[in-house]
């Protein structure tokens, strides 16, 4: 039986995708609970509660011995406001736990991973089940949380490098901060969506001063570029090429992630699919 | 006779506007001439020109005996990606210069300003001829550029005390990279304009780390935030009070700056308005 606590750092959701989310789970994998936090209901303007109480919920589900891995039930923005005094409070359950999401999940992530706490992994989130495929996205993350074998599930360029997923924005928010992790000798892979083709070219010029030594850059899908009054001139590829070769950083490619239901795990650091509990 | 130099180090404007206030400035100030570079009106995808041609410019304009200030047309985004360049490529000439602009221009300005090249001043550009009230912008930036008397064109808070002003995102994105100066002691006023109220957030998390040790932050207009599906239940004041008390940072209340045509002229560090040229 695997046992999974859900909470929201960030945004919250309702309850009829909780009850959507938890009857596909029902039906295909019987040895899987999922426990949704009260928190994951709150409204509080735009968070799911204020800071105290967001917090108050991830330490609920991380530190409880009970639990095997926490899901992050939505982005949007927030779990940067908590992730560095989270990582000060949990205990040794929280340890041997993985804890799966993206996007405004990332903050968190990154804060865990720098601190060696527990598994980190990019991965579908609750929120997910309203795409088009957004089922498979769903068993996706279930199924690893749950140990299942990671070959169809995870990104497909895993290999003997240690690697990091997030969400350009989010990595170039928490670079230069307390939550920012050592990538040295890491694969960064990033991905966007709904950002203006110049602010991305913004985000890799801000970013990769934080990037020096990484492995290399993997690029995921950049979606749902909003169209400017005018064309940019390079396409997301040229611009991270482009930042890549002025920061000496190699460019490795593209990766299987991104804000849609193809977006495939990235279980941080050296973690095997095969390790997962 | 005061002799200005425009070029365009983001994007282009438009030769009608430079008419406009090429007219506007012959009829109001018989003793200023502006010179605008050629370049100012190249269209190049989103650029005034590519790199090379944006930085070309740029060090025409400055590095020219014959000219006593630098004017930047126009914002938008690019001078983040020729500033580091050209700072090493600016002679004595340069040195003696003023160097104006705002939003996108605080790249070039905060570059400036770390390298210790001209007096760097935040204050209206070539594009606010367009805005209701464009032509009291222009004049404003034109006649503090000339030596006139900066009691009504100055931020009314200029003290003792050096001083930086700047666009939150600009500021945000270029902390932590090469561009960024050293503020310990400064007064840091930031604007910004169309962004969502949880990305204000957001940039203040981000932007914080680099500004301990400042003498403290003023807020200025934070205009046009985009309407979002959900407020976020705090104001732009509680925001930014809310991120200087986490850092240890004193709030000392507004600045009058902005996107908008009562954008006052802020010269950087200690200069004071009577020192200009």
């Amino acid at each position: 039986m695997t046992r999974i606590a859900i909470c929201a750092p960030a945004r919250p959701i309702t309850r009829d995708l909780a009850d959507a989310v938890s009857a596909l789970v029902a039906r295909e994998m019987a040895d899987v609970t999922l426990n949704f936090h009260a928190q994951c209901f709150v409204e509080d303007g735009h968070f799911a509660g204020n800071d105290a109480a967001r917090l108050a919920a991830l330490l609920d589900c991380a530190n409880d011995p009970g639990t095997d891995a926490v899901w992050i039930a939505r982005g949007g923005y927030g779990s940067n406001r908590i992730a560095a005094e989270a990582v000060t409070r949990l205990n040794a359950a929280a340890s041997s736990k993985t804890f799966l999401g993206y996007s405004d999940g990332g903050y968190l992530l990154a804060a865990l991973y720098r601190a060696g706490i527990g598994r980190p992994v990019h991965g579908p989130i609750v929120v997910d089940m309203v795409r088009d495929g957004g089922e498979a996205a769903i068993l996706r993350s279930v199924r690893f949380m749950a140990g299942m074998d990671g070959a169809d599930l995870c990104e497909p360029s895993l290999d003997s490098c240690p690697r990091v997923a997030f969400n350009l924005t989010t990595l170039a928010i928490l670079a230069g901060t307390s939550l920012m992790p050592d990538l040295a000798g890491h694969v960064v892979m990033v991905e966007e969506v709904a950002e203006h083709l110049y602010a991305i070219d913004r985000l890799f010029f801000t970013l990769m001063p934080h990037l020096s030594g990484i492995a290399g850059l993997r690029l995921g899908r950049i979606s749902c570029v909003p169209e400017n009054d005018r064309p940019f001139g390079h396409n997301a590829e040229q611009i991270a090429r482009d930042w890549c070769a002025r920061a000496g950083v190699p460019f490795l490619g593209f990766a299987d992630i991104g804000h849609d239901a193809d977006n495939k795990v990235v279980p941080f650091g050296l973690a095997s699919p095969a390790s997962a509990p």
